[in-house]
């Protein structure tokens, strides 16, 4: 277990160091504004998935792998810069959001770059395969993003639609960094078991993350900030099938208020617990956790293999 | 000459039933603004340069050229799209803007949904010399559009400078086109003379472009739109390099105003004019048509090397 956490410890370090080293742009300007979102506390998550995949699978050491794996933190932190754009954010991990420093102009614009440059990373490579699974990926997030905008208020959305949703923008990239690295690795046979393993944890980092908008006691965090913009998710979509229909009612007028009165939030929290939501969402957390850990099973035994299992246990843990 | 006109319509028209067969998405709504702005009167100019490269270097039959044409088409709308948000545009070829009907939020992602599904294609074909050309031409595409809105009303800007920005801006697209249809031809050889022949007329295209904002006689087009939003042209720099210190400083006020006056714009003009700024600009233009013709030179003789040739003439004396 120690062994597991000092090994995350330095993938991450190692892919810090490499992310550190390379060059977004030739200009200041873009380098300033895509370094102020690439180095705001990111958890890494993207890349360290994909390099623990590809080291899981091959012993020998891989031309490329840090670079490679850190163009799905280019991909991600594009999505982010367009996010805040799309949903007017104010914040963005506890500081201002680059459209608030550089304009929403600015913060499309270098969106672009990031997504341009992520994909020139890729080409470089000269793999079809890799090259398809980005370029897949790619048209489901900005799908994703689509139905998110379209969605956004539905407070009848199934929890069908929510997951259709979340795939799109969430697990689909993590599913993506999984097989590229077991791509990198050579191994076409565990492609598909890495992109499995990749989506249920996406999907369960994404209802957890979701749930902690509710829950998170970690200060700092914008408590109820989906909420409050009237972004429907699980907790929310679970204690309103259950709920009687005068609490129905009043979650669905207390969402579409958008009121940003905490009074309002703390009694939504209340009926959301009271019907279950948070319970039952961690559980469908936990059920894509479990298929996870099962898509690693006939992996190879090794420490990547157990820094990814860790992982699973991780996402279920964390508290922001 | 008759012919040649033929042979363009005729590949145009080919060109559009290609683009109504193709399915952009199965959503409704991504579909629909997609839709909006790439049938607004295109000229179709990037897939038809495509289409007549390959052809003038091939005369086999060649799979998918029309359709892979067609993520230039695509790749030209998702910057169409992300060009209106950031200009705050109100209208685009006559009619309102797609940010005027579905909003800001909609317009930029579905922007990126097309940007990633020109990437899709290209992936498509396994062919990594033509995915790195589309991913170098991606990457040059976005700087240029962030150097442009930083240096966007810099009256001091330098032609070198404006050059830089219209390389990026269109010229590379141009160049791309051609390049990709010498590929998919399978000729190595020429890919790099088509290139070259791209990027010359895509540089002509682009100053006959803001030329014609000052000058278009055509109803219906916006002129003095650019001038109006305070955008630096060659025009503009070529004039306010000659230009006496008086007529100078005028120049800068007129610009810097962003007046939407038209006694305003038409002072602008007279200015421009008195100071060459047109004249030299179209001499500019001429000269990189020049160029584009001299590198059709090596190619073998065909209906569509003369179509090539003709685009070069057509290029100058277009009206709109």
């Amino acid at each position: 277990m120690e062994e597991v956490l000092t090994l995350i410890k330095r993938e991450i370090a190692e892919i810090e160091k490499v992310l550190e080293k390379l060059q977004i742009s030739q200009h200041p300007f873009i380098n300033q504004v895509s370094e102020y979102v690439i180095f705001a506390g990111g958890k890494r998550i993207r890349p360290l998935i994909c390099v623990l995949s590809a080291k899981a699978l091959s012993s020998a050491p891989l031309v490329n792998l840090y670079e490679v794996s850190l163009l799905l933190e280019y991909l991600h932190a594009a999505t982010l810069l367009h996010d805040d754009v799309v949903d007017s954010a104010e914040f963005r991990r506890g500081r201002k959001a680059a459209r608030n420093l550089w304009g929403n102009q600015a913060t499309i614009l270098v969106g672009d770059y990031l997504f341009a440059k992520a994909l020139k990373i890729a080409s470089r490579l000269k793999n079809p395969e890799i090259m398809e699974v980005i370029t897949d990926t790619t048209l489901l997030l900005s799908e994703g993003e689509v139905l998110q905008l379209l969605h956004l208020d539905d407070t009848e959305i199934s929890d069908t639609a929510y997951y259709e949703v979340i795939f799109r923008k969430t697990a689909v990239l993590m599913a993506c960094s999984c097989k590229v690295g077991a791509l990198l690795a050579g191994s076409e046979a565990f492609a598909k078991t890495l992109f499995e393993y990749g989506y249920n944890i996406g999907m369960a980092f994404q209802i957890i993350d979701d749930l902690l908008d509710y829950i998170s006691q970690e200060t700092g965090k914008d408590r109820g900030k989906d909420f409050m913009e009237g972004k429907v998710t699980l907790p929310f979509i679970l204690a309103y099938r259950e709920a009687p229909p005068a609490e129905r009612e009043e979650l669905h007028r207390l969402l579409k208020s958008k009121s940003t009165d905490q009074k309002d939030f703390e009694r939504a929290y209340y009926l959301i617990q009271k019907n279950n939501g948070f319970e039952n969402s961690l559980k469908e957390a936990k059920k894509f956790v479990e298929k996870a850990k099962d898509c690693l099973s006939l992996l190879p035994s090794s420490p990547y293999k157990e820094a990814l299992l860790f992982l699973c246990k991780y996402l279920l843990e964390r508290k922001k």
